[in-house]
């Protein structure tokens, strides 16, 4: 069995987020897989309007698109923001499996947990989480709570939102019966460890959940149905027009 | 009570199809209102696949903005294109209403039916359809069905495509207990009327219940709330970018 | 384009406040509609309970088919109570559409709002606000929420009640993220200033969604279906019996 | 443990039905339980028609009023129509407790079958059976199928139909997995065994189900809450008015 | 009418739970009903885990078949476990119809109430609750509540735990909507008149619920249906293995 | 990062399955992963009855306790049935991750496809394919169909059964939508590849995508929450008792 190479594409252009979610998911990686990060240079500086998804699926999907047609081609991607910007389009788009990091999440807290919260961050996000939740059909296991600040400030670490996090998880634990926790934005990984300590319950980071889809994706030499959602796009259409 | 000024934006470049809608719409819109047709510069040719739909996002942001900071913003608007392209980054841009043609037309069926179905095009669009049947949770009295012919196929007229059309339509009358017909994509005005004397049954064009919905709302005072999903975007923001 | 008369019918009995929901209707309307207001003889002086559900119902069904052989036919109705009080038996016998008051709000909402709360009144009637959401399917976007006053409280104004509803809509704007607030009732009309003010939302009038939407499917030339479910009446059937 | 009174009321005033029904029923009721037939005076001649559910309503609740006013209360109430014409006003009025045929069949199918099906009667019907399924959260588990014939048709025996409903049946058993048979209108008890001999599945009458659960909760001396949706109505309030 | 034997199968092996709960089942059983309880010899203490689920339905389904294979065969059974342990293989294996208290409970509280709760013990068991709430699809009408106390504190009567059940119950009327409530575990039917007495709501106990179930299937002539899902097990299959 | 040791839990007692089952699955195993096959001594021969799922349950708790407590404890377990046997007493009783065969298959189909089909065998299982669907929340996009031969059939391969399979899946791909097919049983592993071939869209066996789940929940360092439904087994417990 040979290594294999899956993109972790970041819709928005904040290298930092980048760098901190590669390095996260890499712990948690198989010893064959390669991961590459990719970062936009056109897109938005973070992802918390709708505009922003717009923006964001664009830049996923001339990435995607970009990386596609270069002489390496990933073997699989996942979309490393809350909410899958792009998800439908790269599915479609890309030759290998594309994980969104929140449908992975879902479905990892789904074999852990009988029910299970997202804290979501900013508050106008809830919504796009809900989104996901409900395309998946989890309504009935999952709530969604937020903590309002932007996701700007978490650009260099999320610690500093660590009581905010706790407050959120805590009253998901004993007012939801959550079982499990998932940390609803990337670049939120540094509180995994301390809010799992402070919670013991399982904390779910999204991204190391969707290489984890991936890797066995790609073992079971699966990709994206091409049978009608996803089938292939014809010749004559072409992105960005 | 003065004029009002209805903005019908075509998320795809084919000029044809933006011409046929406002046309249609027209004839239907109330004496105060005046429609105008947006056609993007810059956008997919027609909206079929999953990349169309970032691409017809985009396009319906950028000519939003585009509007919202003209000399004459639009009072309201309609997004004309099945699957509603784009709806949530337009209704967070712009300060007037903004109403999709599906959710207008699955809204207008509930109102005089008890079921109905949504024949949309082509067959690759199913998942876009029922996406937006979820969305309004009409799950439970709406089918969906194709007609699997390109979108391109309509740009001038789609009354060679009424044979197929009446064919699923009266599988769902007699199949699906449907009660009415919506028609699965713009530019299929011209069935309205033959399907009608055909079936029997009302058949929904989403573009002119749009324009009914958009008046609604502008005669109510209402408008897009701003508490929480469609909160304002941050004026460090721009799009594009 | 001629003009169109559109009757609102009130099941109770009570005139003024058949007054009130025209009157405030009347702001909303097009100005090629006419409407007039339908109070019966014969009817619950308010409708609270269930029973004065069946009497409401047998109340508009008996105004309807006397409309309907009048020498005036309405083009449309609305029905003016929560809960849309008898609307399957009008639609069936009117030949123009028929809208209630709560599925018109509930609309609404979902055009503006990707969360919305009805406050009803009084707390009894929370199932009757709840069928309408679940025949609509939005049970994922809509929560109830109640005043505990009688009916009879509104008949002559509600801006008394000022202070209750406030209380119970920001408790939903706080806690159910509803992001809109319909109103629960007819007759409340002159709290939509005051609400919408204090709260910053979209506050909805059901009465005024109503008319909209009829005004909309008489410009679409769409009435109730007469496939299966609203067939027309066979003649041998009369009512009342 | 003394005897209990049980009346049926048949929401048309067609005194063959009602006979035939108290019949059916008697021969499933318990040894203490005695049935009384009521057969409105006015009253729409069978229950089809929406507008004819709003005339039945009215005779359901008229004649439990009567009877809970008169000399010799019913112990408990079953309405004997499918649909459940009048239940929630029904409720709300009598103080013992009042079962529908139809959430009766469906609950006694739920028991012993994990999918099944009704086959109601005339077709236009279809949506009164499916909103009882709806309310009583059953969708998953059943489905509706429609014999189209007029309820006048088994005013005097239904044997004659016997061929069309087991042509539906059959179809329900081999195509959507049903495991019983829910005959979906009043007065078809003759078709009970042959349908169920010709099936090998059970096949369930509403009537004598619905006398069982009453019989069912009498003996566990519970009746209809009033803490809410059917508390007491208000002493100001007279039906009819 | 000849009389009717009913079999009430405790899963857990404390004989003092099986005699409480047939003493307070024969209080509602009819005159030709005689219950006997089966408690099995090897099996859980009490049915708390699910390593208890697993083991309860084990005895359930042993002592089945056993009574099947017995002189005197029960004619109907009931299971008297909240979670309505082993109830598929018991219906399956019985030749009479088998009923649990859970799903019971919930249908008589759907009768008499619009919305409902169960209050469960202890906490951890809120799922299999809710399994039995969803499997009959009355998630919009039933909410769960838990006292965190171990089934073994109810082996000899529960009256010391009236005050917590108190508290939630009371919860679930103000806060939940709730109507009526449903005791969630065996054994606590001395709660039965306290707690109706204190809230003034119907309280519901599940296996007097289930008791009248089975008298009003067998009433019927119904038993489980043989077509698919419970045919019955092939002869060369014994258990146990 | 060192070696995993995943057991693969066959509920029955068949060794030839067990050995396909293992087979099949080490060929998608990642490198560290060792994986051992566990097939019970005392069980059901093939899980098809209500009644095997019970044998099956208590046969898969046993070994998973046996195995805890053995010289070597497995890092993670696989349920190797579908209908996911014992899964929830297992997850309890197990300090590491443990998957369903079911559910892993159907994430991994939502991750490829919009819509999808589980062909299930023998057709008296539907039911148990169903459960865990509705578990997980996706009837909106899935499907289930059957081939109706028994499970011992496929005890020394299943290629015979091609055909009928492949009548199945072309109906689900045509009729259904569906867009990737779910094998419906342990011990089909060889159909895979012709599926696949026959069809053009991916198969899914869901015992290799339950080894990917499980190692994936390892490397992310998680397994199943102690929180509420899966806490500790109270020592005083023991299974078998």
């Amino acid at each position: 069995m040979s290594g294999r190479l899956i993109a972790v594409i970041n819709p928005n252009t904040t290298v930092s987020m980048t760098r901190t979610v590669v390095e996260a998911a890499t712990a948690v990686a198989g010893p064959l897989t390669e991961l590459i990060g990719i970062t936009p240079l056109v897109g938005p500086a973070t992802v918390e309007t709708n505009a922003d998804e717009v923006a964001g699926a664009s830049a996923v999907l001339r990435e995607i698109i970009h990386a596609e047609n270069g002489p390496v081609t990933p073997d699989g991607y996942v979309i490393a923001c809350f909410g899958d910007t792009g998800l439908a389009a790269a599915k479609e788009s890309a030759r290998g499996p594309v994980v969104g990091m929140t449908q992975a999440a879902l479905m990892t807290a789904a074999l852990v947990a009988e029910h299970f919260c997202i804290i979501t961050m900013p508050r106008r996000t809830l919504a796009m989480s809900q989104r996901v939740v409900r395309d998946l059909g989890l309504e009935h296991r999952c709530t969604v709570r937020a903590v309002d600040e932007d996701v700007a400030a978490v650009a260099d670490g999320s610690l500093h939102l660590l009581e905010q996090f706790l407050m959120q998880a805590s009253a998901a634990v004993d007012d939801d019966h959550s079982e499990a926790i998932i940390l609803g934005c990337a670049g939120l990984a540094d509180l995994l460890v301390p809010l799992r300590e402070a919670l013991g319950v399982p904390v779910i980071e999204g991204v190391a959940a969707a290489v984890g889809q991936v890797e066995a994706l790609l073992a079971q030499g699966l990709s994206t149905s091409r049978a009608n959602t996803f089938a292939p796009v014809p010749s004559t259409t072409r992105f960005p027009r």
